[in-house]
């Protein structure tokens, strides 16, 4: 006996894919969905027919861009300073950056994090291309901008053996108290590394 | 200058039409999709494709059916009782009361509540075609399992009043403390209802 009709228990076992979607989750986009116009569902459905066609990946910083371009924006725009290498791990993290509007540099995305309980090795990730840049675009500074965890570090220790003696310098985002968090209500972590990145003024 | 490709952020946008998902959330999905295989975002577009087009509303319940049904499966099956009906809100309703197993008799979608807030009045509700049910299939009881909110209460209130001198019980769901939930925890209202609803052991 049907409860529900296959068109919409199909679509929502489809949802079900998403990241943090849940039956209950998907049931409440579906039942959205079909209670609203069609060319709701139908501008999620073209969108998602033409997006692993429209974008490609940049051939020297390996930032998403649309698949009719070969580098991206990023890198071509001549206000960036090709010199100026900030490294982060995934291509969202470009977008996190780029809204701070005080990068000017370009960007060059690992495309993950050394991982071994993943099975994720260094020669995975698009550390190669990034020490080739160094000599190729006489970068005099490249910002490891991956994130503070095992994964992270561990990957740019890697990447500052990989480096060697090249005349670089490699520097590290700065940990320590986000804007608008008191003192009291930090973590230790935070604090510490807070602590020890302290400036004199 | 783009900061990530067309073909991203229109999919971004189409996703950030669905309830509850804002920026951060439709970005985790889109990426979600472009790092999986084709597949994934295929179904789901399929589906939504063949979503209007595949559910139609039962003649007699409003329940939700397939296009190529007239009636719903929970109505025409034998061994479900016409002469008791189950007065929910939205189809949705159906699917939570199904799960208990413990109800075998007919459904009536009402399509929504009475809201004058909202403009929805109960001549846009399926009001008549209950009353209508109640002489066509000998009804005996209705169940008004509408929400205990304002428009709840008020459209339970007008369907009793419609259903008039009838020959039929009317009942409500019982409203009580939720099993495992302890009568410290419980707020004052359900807790009330707990007291009213007493029943002799």
């Amino acid at each position: 006996m049907q409860v529900l009709p296959p068109a919409l228990t199909d679509l929502i076992e489809a949802l079900g894919a998403l990241p943090g979607v849940g039956p209950r989750t998907a049931e409440r986009y579906a039942y959205f969905l079909l209670k609203h116009d069609t060319h709701v569902s139908a501008r999620i459905s073209d969108t998602l027919t033409h997006l692993h066609s429209g974008v490609g990946y940049c051939k020297k910083t390996f930032a998403l861009i649309s698949s009719n371009q070969e580098l991206s924006d990023l890198y071509t725009d001549p206000r960036r300073d090709k010199q100026t290498i900030a490294v982060v791990a995934e291509p969202f993290d470009v977008v996190a950056l780029e809204k701070t509007g005080q990068f000017s540099g370009t960007y060059h995305v690992l495309g993950g994090l050394v991982s071994p309980i993943d099975g994720i090795g260094p020669e995975q990730l698009h550390i190669r291309e990034l020490i080739s840049r160094i000599d190729e675009d006489g970068v005099k500074e490249i910002i490891l901008a991956t994130n503070a965890s095992v994964e992270g570090e561990t990957t740019a220790l890697y990447i500052q053996q990989q480096i060697g003696g090249r005349e670089v310098k490699v520097t590290r985002l700065a940990r320590g108290l986000p804007i608008g968090v008191d003192l009291e209500y930090a973590d230790q972590i935070t604090l510490g590394r807070a602590l020890e990145g302290r400036q004199t003024l």
